[in-house]
């Protein structure tokens, strides 16, 4: 049997793979009188005086919504709310394993930015955060930035700032090897949805300085065709030096490239126009823009991808887990750029200096270290950066 | 400690009486792709291509929203969504403990009818079934109604059909023990929100023809001041003989007084005024109709009351778990009155003969039989009624 097929076989014996349990008894009426009525009344009341009493007397304090309208899920494409529902409770899953998170998924029957935005506001009472999934760009952007606005609990993009942080995380440790400083390099990120415009951003609120965007259509620069609001955003802070052309033309001698895009986008003569030691994060799944032995046969000095069956995995299961877990820790209200880079630091530091070599500049999914290591530097910046509410 | 001060302490330690957990095990590389990428692609296309398959790869199989937005919680009121939650919360622990349903409590930040029916029916296909709680009249009755036309999940508003079901099965073997036929007794019903006008509704399908259903104002009949369209229906319905004036004037010669109103509306002249071998279910919580010693000292042959340290505790404990267990069994697309019905009987049949008196016409909360053995009655005409899908 296929992978998927034993997949679909493992999903019909668990019948979904999360579970809704009491944390209560209830064996007898007194039980009952304290779970339920009469005795439930007071902390009703004590909520009422005070709405924050619901992180005291309620799950919400613990419970994080995973939320898509199945347009953009893993790579298939917009195939449905209810279809996306399997993703989503792999997620609340990982959030349990990993963060010890309460994850409950919850799908939208609408693409429309207005109507999703209103209906997780109007259920956000019962949440301590939010993290939206699996929503095509560029309607993504808009859903977020609204929620992180308007709503006082964390909201947070895993496809955009997840992607972002284990890169982040994984781009630390490679430059490292590589003797290079992020000020420096000349970087180039191909596919521009949600998670090469997220990657962009944290990599230059960290300082990367030279960067140039590609979608389909070649190099992104200010003032090209085709160019919806976030790309034409993205074109007034990068690529400067308004480089034109096909990646092939603007890969030359760059010092990264980064992948979110499609399979063999790049080829071994790609990555020999590139500047020495180059480091190549490949990051398109199920197959790669180049496979890591013809990276390396063409000079790559790291190569990364997002598969488990070569060396340095970037997953996202490195950091979502511990962001929400740092952050319900604190109540924070807000996962913020600060909160993300202490993240990603976290991750790669995990990695020893003698330890960090081309073939490991990241944990691996299932170090057990991460999760903690990722909460606690979250929780730190939170309160540093005065998101902390407790 | 009051019970409010015990019930208020163990919240705290709870924090929070649900909890989320995994049934898919994540040990290693293989566990995360089956559960997540890039098994998980698999379930997700065949939901795809056939969305009743979110029934087979997802836990909306056994999956209940507890939705209230507030207004009508215990007898607090409008206390605010996130001040509902943690009656909430009690339902899904109860609806898990009695009848192994999985159920996730939300609330809805508006008090818009419309508001909330579509944010529900948004998230619909996240679930196998919506319960409705603590939604005030009269919204309630359309919010219900809408749902139920526009959905083809079942939705059930607890504070309407449980009670009307718990209600209609001590009635079946409060009138065996009187001798009395459903359709020959007089009934007066005091209270006309949500339950009481759901009980008349049930009592009538079954052949109770003589009711009067009174509101503060008294008597409710058709042309009478102070209707809300609700009520305004129900005079069409009931009362035909038109009789007017206060609760008081109206109860005379009647067989059976249910109360679904508040503290003390009657006293033991009323109960003397009402004919032989009157019934009396005084529901009023915490403190009810009338205390049951008084009305059995003013000649009541049967008296049940909501509460538990007295006989037939009519709690709705006995019928909401198992009535979402069969209708999520055979995927029903309703829970309609022959569903409810079923249920009563089976609540009712549970007292044996041999058992049946008057202090004990209905099983009590904790009697394990109750849970299956609606469970299988509602299944049954779910399946007799067309609205079984499996």
């Amino acid at each position: 049997m296929t992978i998927g097929e034993r997949s679909l076989q493992k999903h019909k014996e668990w019948g979904g793979k999360i579970e809704i349990i009491s944390r209560a008894p209830v064996n007898n009426k007194e039980d009952l009188s304290l779970a339920y009525t009469p005795g439930v009344a007071e902390p009703c009341l004590a909520i009422q005086k005070n709405v924050d009493d619901s992180y005291i007397y309620t799950r919400r304090s613990n419970l994080v919504a995973v939320i898509t309208d199945g347009t953009a899920v893993l790579g298939l494409g917009d195939i449905g709310p209810e279809a996306g529902m399997p993703v989503m409770e792999g997620k609340c899953v990982l959030f349990k394993t990993f963060g010890n998170v309460d994850a409950f998924p919850l799908c939208i029957r609408s693409k429309d930015v207005d109507t999703i935005v209103n209906t997780i506001k109007l259920i956000a009472g019962s949440f301590g955060g939010i993290n939206l999934e699996d929503i095509s760009a560029p309607r993504c952007f808009e859903i977020e930035r609204r929620l992180r606005e308007e709503l006082d609990i964390p909201v947070f993009h895993d496809d955009q700032h997840g992607t972002a942080i284990v890169t982040v995380a994984a781009m630390l440790n490679a430059l490292k090897i590589c003797k290079k400083n992020i000020e420096d390099i000349e970087v180039v990120v191909n596919g521009s949805g949600a998670a090469g415009i997220a990657v962009t951003r944290l990599l230059m609120s960290m300082g990367m300085k030279k960067v140039i965007l590609c979608d389909t259509k070649g190099a992104i620069y200010k003032g090209r065709d085709n160019l919806n609001p976030e790309k034409a955003m993205m074109a007034e802070i990068s690529n400067l030096e308004m480089k034109k052309g096909t990646l092939r033309d603007v890969i030359k001698g760059a010092d990264v490239f980064i992948g979110l895009s499609g399979p063999g986008m790049v080829d071994e003569d790609m990555v020999r126009s590139m500047a020495k030691d180059p480091i190549i994060f490949a990051m398109a799944n199920p197959i790669p823009e180049i496979m890591p032995d013809a990276a390396l046969a063409a000079g790559a000095k790291v190569v990364g991808t997002g598969r488990s069956d070569f060396p340095n995995q970037i997953n996202n299961v490195l950091a979502f887990p511990g962001i929400f877990r740092g952050a319900l820790d604190v109540r924070a209200s807000d996962i913020n750029d600060e909160m993300k880079i202490a993240a990603a630091k976290a991750i790669a530091s995990l990695v020893s200096d003698e330890e960090l070599c081309p073939e490991y500049i990241i944990p691996a999914p299932f170090d057990k270290r991460v999760g903690p290591a990722v909460a606690e530097a979250v929780a730190e910046a939170a309160r540093r950066t005065g998101v902390a509410r407790i």
